[in-house]
C-alpha cells in the first residue's frame, strides 16, 4: 500500500488533519455521484494549492480528435472523452475582505473530511486563521440527491471565533472549465447564454461537436443562526463563462452564518433544448419547496434502501469492512441502472482518465454485482446497451476487413463507436467480444430470464460467432484453427499467437451461439424466423462455424500440465515475481515496453480468467495447477487482477492468500496500491471486490439452475454477511467462524445447496 | 507503375506539357541539392495551385515534441524533424501589373521541365497568356553550386511575345515557412534580423530549441537583351519575416529581360554566429565575381568529375538508363561525403517525411555505393558518424534497461539520440545494430583499411556485442538462447520471437567482434590495451558472449528446408501474393494493421536480407530454396525491397525477374510505384538500385581480398558498364551480350576473378 491516512471506520471514509499533499487523492476518494452526475471532492471555496477540479455529467461526452504518432488504417477518428463539466459547487468567500483559501491561511486546525457512505453525504470541517487573523470554524455538508438526480445541495457554515466579521459569500457557476485529459488542449464547451434571476444563476452551454446542451444552475439562501435572511444578491457579476452572486452579512463572534446552495444540471438528454431554463428553474423550485433538511432525510432513506439489499457486513476487521462498503458505495454512486443509455465508466464521476464509458469490465466484472444486488432489469439494461450498439459493432468489424454481419465490439466506447487507438489493443484485444457473449450466458443462467436471448441476445451472439469464425485461420502446419496476432486480458503481451483464453472463449462463443440458435428454434419459433431472416443465416454457415469450434488449437505444455498463455510462453525467462528485484516494480513504471513484453509477467488474470469464467469445465486439480503456474508470474498491475485471484485462492482453500488479495482489491484506492488514486478511482474493479466476497469467500455459484454456496471465512474475521437477489428471491448468507446460516424471503421451494448439500432455508429474518 | 509522364531520355529528366496534377510530383522529381542544401522544384514565381514548398539545409533540424496517443516508458521526448528552411528562390513577377501565376493564366503552352543530370542544372520553360492577354515566353535556369555550396543561382528570363510591357521583378527571401511535417503545428523558425543592402537582402533567423543560426540571402541583377542594367531596387519591402526588392523594366516586344538571382544560406554550423552576415556578403561577392556563366561551367565540370567515376551506362534501354542515372544523380545531390556530421536522410532535400537523417539504410544500402564510387574516406566518415554517437547509443540502451556499455543505436537519429516513437520499431527493431556492425566488416573487407577497427570500429563492435549478449535470453524449453519480442526488417511483423535474421546477425556480431578483438590484440597492441581498459572488458565477459553466440536458436522448417522468418511463421495462411486480390494492394493502404500482421506478407527482404549480407555462408541451392519460399509472399511495399531481390534473382540466373525488380527500384520515383512521390524521393533505396546493377547484374563480390565479377545482362540491354574504386584502383566493367571486358587503372597486379576464373586486366582505357 502507498498511503494509510484514511481513518478506519465501519461506515465512513474519514480524513483527519490538513495535508496539502493529500488533497488530490482525497478529492478522488471523497467523490460524490448519483448516477446522473458527480464531482470530485473539490473545495467549494478558492484553493490555490494543487487540486484537480472535476465535475461530470453521465452520458455527456466529447469526441476528441485522435492523437497518434503514426496513423494506422482502421484507427478511429475520434476518442470519446469523459467531459469535465461546468462547476456549480464554487463559492468564493471573503471574511473582512480577505479571501478564504486554505493554502494561504496562517493555520488550519481540526481539518476533517467524512464521506458518510451509509447516508450518502460528504462533510468537511476545519478551523482556520486567515491572513487577517480572523479565526473561523467551518462546516460544509454536501450531497447529490439520488431522488432528484439533477440537484445537489451544499450547506456551507461559518462561525467567527475571535471577533465579529463581515462575511461576503460569492457563489458562482463556471462553464470555463478545461479537461485534464485532452488531446489538443482545446476547449470542449461553448457558452450559449447566461441568466440570473433573484438568487439563481444559470449558464447554458453546449459541448462542441456532440452538441449536448446543458444548463448548469445554482440557487442560494443565506441564514444567520438558523434564520433565513431572505437576502437578495448585493451584486451580480457575469463574465464570459461565469455568473457570480454576492451576499454580505455581518456576523457576530460565535454567530453562525450559512450559505445554502442548490445546484446541478439539466441536459438535452432529458429535456427539450428550449425547455432547459424552465427545467432548471423547476429543479430549483422543487429543492426549495422540499428544503435542505427534507432532501437530506430523503437521501438517507434512499441510501438505506440501497444498503438494505447491497450491504456486506464484516465483523472483526474494520479496514476490510470499510473497504467493501467503499466499493459498494461508489458502484451505486456511478450507475443506478435507471438509464440504458449509460454504462459504468472506469473512473465513474471521479476523474477523466481513459475516456469512454464502456469497457469489457462491464460484462466481465460489473454485471454479477448489479445482477445480484438490483432488480434484474438493471443487468438486462446493461446487456441491452450492447444490443443497441450491434450495428456499430458490425461497422467496426467491417473497418477491419470482416464481412457478413461479423461484429467486433469496441474496446472502449461511449456511443458504440470504437474510441481507443493503440493497434495492439484496438485491433487485437478482441477477447472483449467473448466477455459480451459470456455476460448473456451468465445473465440467463442467473436470472432464468428466457426472453432476453430470443428478443435481443441471439443477434448479438450471431454477430460475435461470425466474427470468431472469420478471425480464426487454418494452420496447415498444426492442422487446427488458430487465432493469430491478439492481445489477451494480460495486456503485458501484444500481438501473440493462440492466446489460450481468446481461443477458448472463441470456441465457447460459437458453441454457445449454435446451442442458443437451436433453443430459440425449438421454443421461440417466430423469433427464430425473424432473426434468421434478418441475419441471413443458413445452416451451411453454422456448419462452417462448427468446423472452427471443433478444431480449435489450444497451446498446452505436457511438461507442466498446463495450457499455455500463448504460443512460445515457455521460451521466456521464467523468473517468478518473488524473485524480481522490488526496485523494478511496478514494471509498468520502471521498464520500457519491450522489456515488459518479453518478460513472463502477467498484468492480470489471463489463462486464469478463463478458469474463472469456465470454472466448471475444469477440475479443482486443474485449477490448482494453473493457479500455481501462473499466479507466481502475476504482478497484479491491473485493478482487475486481485479479485479473480482472491476468488480462486478461496476455491483452493488458500484463505490467507485470498484475504491478502481481498484487501488489495477492496482497499486498492483507499490505500492507493497503484499510486494513481489522485487521477480518480477504479470503479469497475470495485465490482470485482464484491465478487471476491460473494463468489470467493461465500462460494456462490449457479449450476443447472441451482444456487449453491461453499462459504469460507478469513481467520481475521469474526463473521460476514451478504445478500443476493436470485431470481427475484432474496437470500441472506451469514457466515461466521462457527458456521453458515442462510435466510431466504418468500417462497422457499427453490433448489439451493450449501457445501454441496441441499439446503433447507430458514425462515426469512428481517430481509 | 502509377505514372508515366516523364519523357525517357538518357541524361535528363524531362516533363512536357503543363498538368497541375503533376506539380507536386515534379517538385520532388526535379529537386536540386548540393550536399549542403537543396530544394524542391518549386516555381520561383507565385503559384496558387497545389504545391509543396520545400527548402532544406543539411544538418539543420528541429526536435519536435513527440506526439503519441499512449506514452510508453523509454519513448524519446523529441523527434528530430527535417526542417523546411527559409525560401530564397522566390520571385514575384508582375507583367503590366498582372501577377504571373500559372494557375491563373489564360493558357500555358510548351511547358517543359528538364533536370539535366549530366550537368547538374534544372531548366523550366513555357509560354503563357496572362489574364491581361500579355503573352510571354519564360525560360528559367537554376542550379546549386557544388563548388561553393552555400550558393545557388537562378536566371529567370522573360520575353514578351505580343506587345511591349512593363515587367516588375520582386525577388524575395522568406523565413515565414512552416513544416509540412509537424507534430503540434508550431513554427520552427524565429527571425532575428532582416537586412537589405544595394541589391541584396538578408534574413537572419534561428531554429527554436536547437538554435541553429542561419542567414538566408539573395542578390539580384537585371539584364535586358544581355546587358546588365545595373538597376538598384525601386522599392524595398521588409515584413516580419520577409524581405523583398522590386525592379521595374520596360521591355519591348521580343526583347528579353532577365532577373539573375544568387541566393543561399550561411549557417552557424560553418561560421561564427557574429560573422554570418559577413559570410553571406562574401558568398554574394564571390558569386558576382565569378558570374553566372562561370559558376555554371564550373558546375558542369564538377558534375562531369562525379560522373567520370560513378556513371553507369546502359545501351538499348533508355528507361533503364534514365533510371540508374536518376538514382546516382540524387545520391550525389544528397550526400557529398565532405562533412562527417551529415548523413543520408531518407528523403534527402526533396521532402520532410520520416524526420531524422540516419537510418540503418545508410549502413545496409548506402555504404557500398559511396565506398565504390568515392574516395574511401567518404565511407569511413559514414562509419565514424556512428563512432561519434557511441555514447548516445549506450545511453539509449540504458534507457531500455541495458547496462555495462551495451549500445543500441537509434532507429532514426539526427544527433545520436533516438527520435522514433513506435514501441514496435523504436524498442524492437533492434537488428539495426547488426547492420552497423556489418558495415564495419564490409568496409574493412572492401577497402583493406586495417586502421579503422583499432582506431574506432572495435569500440562500436564491443558496445553492439554487449547489447546482443544482454538482449538474448536463455530458453530452458529450447535449451538455446532466444531473442524474444523483436521486429525484423520486415516491418509487417511486430513483436515476434526469434526472427531468424535478427538471431543470425546477433550471433555474427558477437563472433565477428571476438575475432576482431583477437586481431587487434595481435596487431595493434596499444590500441588493444586502450580499448580493453576503456571498455572494462574481460576475457570472462567475452566467454559469456560466446556462450550466447554458440548456442543461438534458429527457427527452421524441416518440411520446407528453410529457416523460418520467425517462430510460428508456418501457422499463417500461406496464400501467395499472386493469389491475393489486386484490389487489396497495397496492403499498407487497404488493410488494418492487425490484418497485415497476421498475414504472411513481407514488406521487404527479411530472411533474404540475411542471405544477402551473408551470401557466402550458404549454398546457391539454399539461397534458391529461401528465395522460392519467401519471395512469393513479398509485397515489396518498402522502397528497399526490390533491389535485394533483383540481386538475388540475378544470382539465381532469373534475369527476367531480376530485370523487373531492377526497373522497379530504379524507376520507383520516376514511375511512382508507391503512390507517394509527391512527398519526396526515396533517396536511400537509390543506393540499392546501384547495388542491383553492380552486385546483381555485374555480380561484383569481394572474397578473401579478391575482387570478383560474375556478369550477366538482361535480354533488353545491348550493353552496360560501371566503374568501381576498389582499394584505390579503378575498375571499369563493360558487359555486352557478347561478353565482358574489364579495364583497370594503374598497377594491375591485383587478384581479380571473372566468372570464377582469374582475370588478366586489360590496359586502362579512358578512365
Amino acid at each position: 500500500m502507498n498511503q494509510d491516512y484514511i481513518v478506519p471506520d465501519n461506515w465512513s471514509v474519514i480524513e483527519e488533519g490538513f495535508e496539502p499533499a493529500h488533497v488530490r487523492s482525497s478529492e478522488s476518494l471523497f467523490s460524490l455521484g448519483n448516477g446522473a452526475m458527480g464531482q470530485r471532492a473539490n473545495f467549494e471555496e478558492d484553493y490555490s494549492g494543487s487540486t484537480f477540479q472535476g465535475s461530470y455529467i453521465a452520458g455527456v461526452y466529447y469526441p476528441d480528435k485522435t492523437k497518434v504518432g503514426w496513423w494506422k488504417n482502421g484507427y478511429p477518428e475520434y476518442f470519446a472523452k469523459v467531459l469535465n463539466a461546468p462547476n456549480w459547487i464554487g463559492i468564493q468567500i471573503e471574511i473582512d475582505g480577505e479571501n478564504l483559501d486554505l493554502k494561504t491561511c496562517k493555520s488550519v486546525a481540526n481539518f476533517r473530511r467524512e464521506l458518510n457512505m451509509k447516508e450518502g453525504w460528504y462533510k468537511r470541517s476545519f478551523q482556520a486563521v486567515l491572513p487577517n487573523d480572523v479565526e473561523i470554524q467551518v462546516n460544509v455538508l454536501r450531497f447529490l440527491s439520488l431522488e432528484w438526480n439533477e440537484v445537489g445541495a451544499i450547506r456551507y457554515q461559518i462561525r467567527p471565533l475571535n471577533k465579529s466579521v463581515n462575511v461576503t459569500w460569492k457563489p458562482y457557476v463556471d462553464s470555463g472549465i478545461e479537461n485534464k485529459d485532452t488531446n489538443w488542449e482545446e476547449k470542449f464547451w461553448k457558452v450559449d447564454a447566461i441568466k440570473q434571476y433573484k438568487n439563481a444563476g444559470f449558464i447554458q452551454s453546449h459541448t462542441l461537436k456532440t452538441n449536448f446542451e446543458v444548463v448548469t444552475f445554482m440557487d442560494n439562501q443565506v441564514f444567520l443562526d438558523g434564520e433565513n435572511l431572505n437576502l437578495q444578491p448585493a451584486a451580480v457579476t457575469q463574465e464570459e463563462s461565469k455568473v457570480q452572486l454576492s451576499y454580505s452579512v455581518s456576523v457576530g463572534q460565535d454567530q453562525t452564518v450559512v450559505l445554502q446552495k442548490f445546484g446541478g444540471y439539466v441536459t438535452s438528454m432529458n429535456h427539450a433544448v428550449e425547455n432547459l431554463f424552465e427545467a432548471a428553474q423547476n429543479a430549483i423550485d422543487r429543492a426549495n419547496q422540499l428544503g435542505f433538511e427534507t432532501l437530506l432525510s430523503n437521501q438517507i432513506e434512499d441510501w438505506d434502501r440501497i444498503w438494505q439489499m447491497s450491504d456486506i457486513t464484516i465483523e472483526g476487521d474494520v479496514k476490510a469492512q470499510q473497504g467493501i462498503r467503499f466499493n459498494i458505495f461508489h458502484l451505486n454512486q456511478t450507475y443506478s441502472g435507471k438509464d440504458s443509455r449509460l454504462n459504468i465508466g472506469p473512473k465513474g464521476f471521479t476523474g477523466e482518465k481513459y475516456g469512454g464509458s464502456t469497457y469489457w469490465d462491464t460484462e466481465a466484472y460489473c454485471i454479477p454485482f448489479y445482477m445480484a444486488t438490483k432488480d434484474q432489469n438493471v443487468a438486462r439494461n446493461l446487456l441491452a446497451y450492447r444490443y443497441n450498439q450491434l450495428e456499430k459493432a458490425i461497422e467496426n468489424a467491417e473497418k477491419l476487413g470482416f464481412s457478413n454481419g461479423a461484429a467486433l465490439y469496441p474496446m472502449v466506447t461511449m456511443n458504440g463507436e470504437e474510441c481507443h487507438n493503440e493497434w495492439e489493443i484496438t485491433f487485437e484485444e478482441i477477447h472483449r467480444n467473448g466477455a459480451i457473449a459470456f455476460a448473456i450466458f451468465n445473465y440467463t443462467r442467473y436470472t432464468e430470464d428466457e426472453s432476453y436471448i430470443p428478443e435481443k441476445g441471439l443477434e448479438v451472439l450471431i454477430g460475435i460467432a461470425r466474427f470468431w469464425h472469420q478471425r480464426a485461420t487454418f494452420s496447415t502446419h498444426k492442422n487446427k484453427y488458430v487465432i493469430l496476432g491478439v492481445t489477451g486480458p494480460n495486456e503485458y503481451e501484444n500481438n501473440v499467437n493462440n492466446n489460450w483464453y481468446t481461443n477458448y472463449i472463441a470456441k465457447w462463443c460459437i458453441d454457445y451461439t449454435v446451442q442458443q440458435i437451436e433453443n430459440v428454434a425449438q421454443k421461440f419459433g417466430s423469433d427464430y424466423t425473424r432473426i434468421m431472416n434478418k441475419a441471413k443465416l443458413s445452416q451451411a454457415e453454422i456448419s462452417e462455424w462448427k468446423k472452427v469450434a471443433d478444431n480449435m488449437y489450444f497451446p498446452y505444455s505436457e511438461e507442466h500440465g498446463v495450457f499455455l498463455q500463448q504460443d512460445g510462453f515457455l521460451d521466456k525467462e521464467l523468473v517468478s515475481v518473488a524473485n524480481l528485484d522490488k526496485a523494478q516494480r511496478p514494471i509498468n513504471q520502471k521498464w520500457s515496453w519491450d522489456r515488459i513484453l518479453r518478460s513472463p509477467y502477467i498484468k492480470q488474470a489471463d489463462t486464469l480468467q478463463g478458469f474463472y469464467f469456465f470454472e466448471d469445465h475444469f477440475t479443482r486439480e486443474e485449477l490448482k495447477k494453473h493457479f500455481d503456474f501462473y499466479e507466481p508470474f502475476t504482478v497484479h498491475e491491473s485493478s482487475l487482477s486481485p479479485c479473480v485471484h482472491s476468488i480462486q485462492a478461496a476455491v483452493l482453500d488458500r484463505m490467507e492468500q485470498a484475504y491478502t488479495f481481498y484487501l488489495r482489491t477492496s482497499r486498492l484506492d483507499l490505500d492507493d496500491y497503484n499510486k494513481e488514486v489522485h487521477e480518480g478511482l477504479h470503479i469497475t474493479s470495485m465490482a470485482g471486490t464484491w465478487m471476491s466476497i460473494v463468489e470467493g469467500f461465500g462460494g456462490m455459484r449457479v449450476k443447472n439452475g441451482t444456487l449453491s454456496f461453499d462459504p469460507k471465512i478469513p481467520a481475521e474475521w469474526q463473521s460476514y454477511s451478504f445478500k443476493v437477489n436470485f431470481r427475484n428471491r432474496i437470500f441472506k448468507v451469514q457466515v461466521s467462524q462457527s458456521g453458515t446460516e442462510i435466510f431466504v424471503d418468500g417462497d422457499q421451494n427453490i433448489a439451493i445447496q450449501l457445501n454441496g448439500e441441499s439446503f433447507e432455508a430458514k425462515a426469512l429474518l428481517n430481509i
